[in-house]
Order: C-alpha cells, then sequence, then structure tokens
C-alpha cells in the first residue's frame, strides 16, 4: 500500500481549496456519523462554490435519509476527488464503493484503526465523532462557512455517535463544538426529538421483554439479554429498530460484562459484548474468533441463541476471574 | 409580600462577596439541580474563604448525597445569610425549612413561576438548568473560582436538568458551560455512566412491564401507563427508582400525549401528563384540579388507576379534538 500523506485540518481546507468535484463516500452499515459528517462536508463545499455530492450508501436507514437527500450524487456524476469520512478500513467501505474504493484522495477520520488507504489523510483520534474533525476542516475553510445547512448534519454526526452526549467518549471538544453548531443554526430539538426520544412501537416492545427478560449470573456481574427470531417477529422490529441495542444488558446496576445473543436468519448468532473498564470484551470475543475494543467486542457463534448465550457466559465467568 | 430586588451575576457575586455565614436550601423532592446547585455555590465560596453550609433535606436520594456531603450543615449552625437554588415558590421548600422560609434573602433561581420571596433574586428564565445561573454568578466571582468540587456538582445540576442535554430545554449556554465545566475538571464519564446509563434492578424490571404494557388510544396519539402498587411491589422498585418515569409513554412514536397514572398508598392516582408542544397538558390536569407547564402537567385523582386511566384518556381525545 502506498504512504498516506497526513494534513492537520488547516492543511486539508487548503487541500479542498485547491480541487472540485468531490464524491464523499460512507462506511458500511451507516451511523449518523458518517452519513453527517458526509452531508456536513458536501454543504460546506457546496458554500464556497464547489461541485460535491454523497454516493448513495444503499444501507443508509430512514432514520437518517433526510440528512443526506440533498447531497446524493446523480449516477452519471464522475468526481475528480474522492473523499471517505469516518471509515477506519477499506473492509468496511460501502457495498457499492465499486471503482471508488481504489481510488481514495483523502480520508477524513477519527478511528485509532485507521489504516491508511488514502493518498491523504485527515485522522484526529482524539474526538468522539468523525463530525469534530470535519467541522475544525470546515472551520478553517472560513469562518462563515459553518451555515445551519452545515450544522445540522455535523450536530447529527456529534450527538448519534456519543448517545447524545451520554458516552464516556464525549469530551470538552465534542460539547464545545455542539455549543457552536447550535448557535449556527442546528435545530437540536428536533434532532434530539427524532433521533433519541422516538422509539418505534416494535422497539419499545422489544426493550420491554428484554428489560423483563435479562438473566443474571454472578451475582449480576454478568447480564445477558436474548434477542431471538421469534422475539422480533412477535414484537415486530426490523434491522432499522436494533440501535444501541447491545448497550441494554449494562445498564442493569453492578453488571461488568453485558452480552447480546442475537439469532441470525440462518440459526447462527451474533454476539455483542460490553464490559466495565476492568474487564477486556475483546479476549472474551477472541475465544470465538471475533475481537474488537477493549470494553466493546463482537462475534458470530454457529449455534443456537441458548447454548451461544451458555458458552457466552462461561467465556465471561473466566475472564471476570482473571 | 415584600417586593424583591432583582440583580445580575454579577450584581449577586457582589452582593455574596460582601457577606458571610452562608446556608443554602434545595427544594422538596430534591433533583440534581438544586443539589448541584447548593453544592456548587458552597464549594465556590469556600474557595473565597466564607463559611458555607446545605441545609440537609431529609428527601434526598442516595443518587445525588454523595455531591451535597462535604457541606451539610452541623445542627448548630446559625447563619447570618440564607440562601435558595432552584425554588420557584415557598410552597416546595424543603420540609424542614422551618425558620428559615421567612428569612430568605437570595434565591438564585431559572423559573418563570418564581414568585419573588427573596429580598434579592437573580434569576434567569433562559436557562435550561439553575445551575447555570449559578455558574454564572461564581464566574463573576472570579476566574479561577471553578475548580473541580465547584465543577463537579455544577456539572450534575445541568446534566440531570436536561437528562443529559437530549430535552428539548437545551441551548447552545448549555452545552457551552457544560464544556466549561469539564475542562474545569468535572468527571463527567463518573456522572453520566452513575446517573444515566445505570438502572437498579428493580427499575430495569419495571420499565420492562411499562413499555410492555403502554396502551394506545387514538391511533397511537394517547398512550398510558400505568404504575400501579402490585407493579411496583413485584418488581422492586422504590420512590428512588421513578426519575423520569412519566417521560416513557411519550417515547412511542407518533404519541402526543403522553399518561403515567400511578397509585398511591392511600389507592388515589397521582398523574403525570406530557404532550407534544401542539396539545396543552396543563389545560388537561387542570380538569382534575391540577396543573403545571403547557408541555407538563400533573394532579391527582381519587379513584383507582384503571378508572383514572379512563378519564384522563377521554380529557386526553377532547384536547386533541381542538
Amino acid at each position: 500500500m502506498r504512504e498516506t500523506t497526513r494534513l492537520t485540518s488547516k492543511e486539508t481546507a487548503a487541500w479542498l481549496l485547491k480541487r472540485d468535484g468531490f464524491l464523499v463516500l460512507t462506511h458500511s452499515r451507516p451511523d449518523g456519523d458518517t452519513l453527517g459528517c458526509a452531508a456536513g462536508l458536501c454543504a460546506g463545499l457546496r458554500k464556497i462554490g464547489k461541485v460535491a455530492y454523497i454516493l448513495e450508501n444503499p444501507e443508509t436507514t430512514d432514520r437518517y435519509l433526510e440528512y443526506v437527500a440533498p447531497y446524493l450524487a446523480p449516477a452519471d456524476f464522475e468526481p475528480q476527488v474522492v473523499v471517505t469520512v469516518d471509515t477506519a478500513d477499506v473492509g468496511i467501505f460501502q457495498k457499492n464503493a465499486g471503482p471508488y474504493a481504489s481510488r481514495v484522495d483523502l480520508s477524513i477520520d477519527h478511528h485509532a484503526s485507521y489504516t491508511g488507504y488514502a493518498a491523504y489523510s485527515c485522522v484526529d483520534v482524539s474526538k468522539a465523532a468523525c463530525g469534530e474533525v470535519v467541522y475544525a476542516v470546515l472551520l478553517a475553510l472560513g469562518d462563515d462557512l459553518i451555515s445551519p445547512e452545515v450544522a445540522l448534519p455535523l450536530y447529527v454526526a456529534l450527538a448519534t455517535d456519543t448517545g447524545c452526549f451520554v458516552y464516556a467518549n464525549v469530551t470538552a471538544d465534542t460539547l464545545e463544538v455542539a455549543s457552536a453548531l447550535i448557535r449556527a443554526g442546528a435545530d437540536h430539538r428536533r434532532v434530539n426529538k427524532k433521533l433519541f426520544r422516538t422509539k418505534t412501537r416494535g422497539r419499545m416492545a422489544l426493550d420491554g421483554a428484554l428489560f423483563s427478560g435479562l438473566r443474571f449470573y454472578q451475582d449480576g456481574q454478568i447480564a445477558v439479554a436474548l434477542v431471538t427470531q421469534e422475539l422480533m417477529t412477535r414484537t415486530g422490529v426490523t434491522e432499522n429498530d436494533l440501535d444501541d441495542i447491545a448497550t441494554i444488558p449494562n445498564q442493569a446496576e453492578g453488571v461488568r460484562v453485558g452480552i447480546v445473543v442475537k439469532e441470525l436468519e440462518t440459526g447462527d448468532c451474533k454476539v455483542s459484548v460490553r464490559t466495565a473498564m476492568d474487564v477486556d470484551a475483546n479476549a472474551i470475543c477472541q475465544q470465538f474468533g471475533g475481537g474488537g475494543h477493549p470494553m466493546a467486542a463482537g462475534c458470530v457463534v454457529e449455534m443456537g441463541p441458548e447454548a451461544t448465550a451458555e458458552v457466552l457466559v462461561k467465556a465471561a465467568e473466566r475472564q471476570l476471574e482473571k
């Protein structure tokens, strides 16, 4: 792989200023951060007269569609410059990245695991959301660039990556930028109501069943939630309704290892593990061929939900003893 | 009632500087805002060499005890100056306010309904939390006054009054002050985990039952949750576990009137009504001798939970027709 050239936010602003004809790519299973960054970047670039589009991501859910809709590229758009946002690795490019995957000119990111696949890279791993990095770049392009159209999707980026400013990744910078985006005209009330204070009826019913059915082990240090196909059918939820479901078991007081076992249509199970700071989630999931971060990891287990829960609880018990 | 003298935050700082021997009172059923303000104010006053205490509030729950503990007044403390925080009216003084209720020297508040019962008043109704008003006062007392001991309880005040920055009362100012408090050393991660990301096992079970048992009317525009004594006993929750329970029905997509009916030990019911912006919660509750704000109101109904739910749904239906 070619060496990437690292740029500061100011250098990135200068780099963008010299170019035109941008296409912005987002990551697979796109969240509010990657989509918000793409929309905010396009809005900012257009404000200084550039041509800028987002490559439509077929996995975009209804939750986020309104933010990217104004910027979707026409089918015949031929970009001069390809940019990715919030995308650590080529392996998680949006599924239709196709011909663009091998020619990314610039990556703007905040992941420590960023692999340097782009010719130029603007990466700040101290930021909770990639939206903070995009904000710094746009601010360097011009103080007056942060219009309401720029501010709204960047607010979505910050808020969604932080659970609306409640997760441990929040810093003083995150809140300062969020404040500036609201001053610039982002309608945070509407965003907060839609994204954080509204559940579908199906998700309400699913949460009800999961909260009521949590299983506790080891004096309540381990909690397990089972999301079976039967439960999903009964409550009427779809994949779109499952945002942040991995965080549920850990909300119970005293839980140090939270495990969500989700039965796939194949009958195998997708497992999410979330842990307290002193328990290694990654080590638990590696035993099943998965992995991730110290406090958040996942794996796929080729067994039914009950059997999967059983082996995961055993692995968690062993990890707690360490 | 005597006329109150209105002070700006700067004038309040000068007023405090000239006095000593402070006792800070909080409101009944104390929340994070009133208790956080009291602790932050005492910490700041002590930093400039003043004697300052909080009058212990017998209704303080375990959630907030650690923040006020360092400042509780000894039984024989004789204050020269009595201050209230976040307390709109004499009617909601802490239950043991006793001899101090008639001699409040200063009230710091953010309620539009503040009645002016104190000799001096520093009130800013544009603030989401009273903690923002106390912050402005302390900042006017000195740039270097915001120590970690001041910042922590003020962060608690801001975060709890805004649901950790998700409610509609959040402004750009709120986030800017929260950012400054984190920079000053408030351990926001610990606060957020404890206050917003942890539920007791009983509350998990209660939420499970409420989410699963929500009743919908008028095409899902009205949602009702019933918290019976039987349910509270079965899930093992106490009054301490019921924070923010009124917000549950409105989390369901499409709900414009959310009603929580809580059966009291007497068999009567306490009702909380939360509404969308265009439906008057106050008007609904006034029919039952209650009241409140346009989007958040309450009442007590002298009937059992099923009968109470029925009359409230009818009142909500009539209000929706307007």
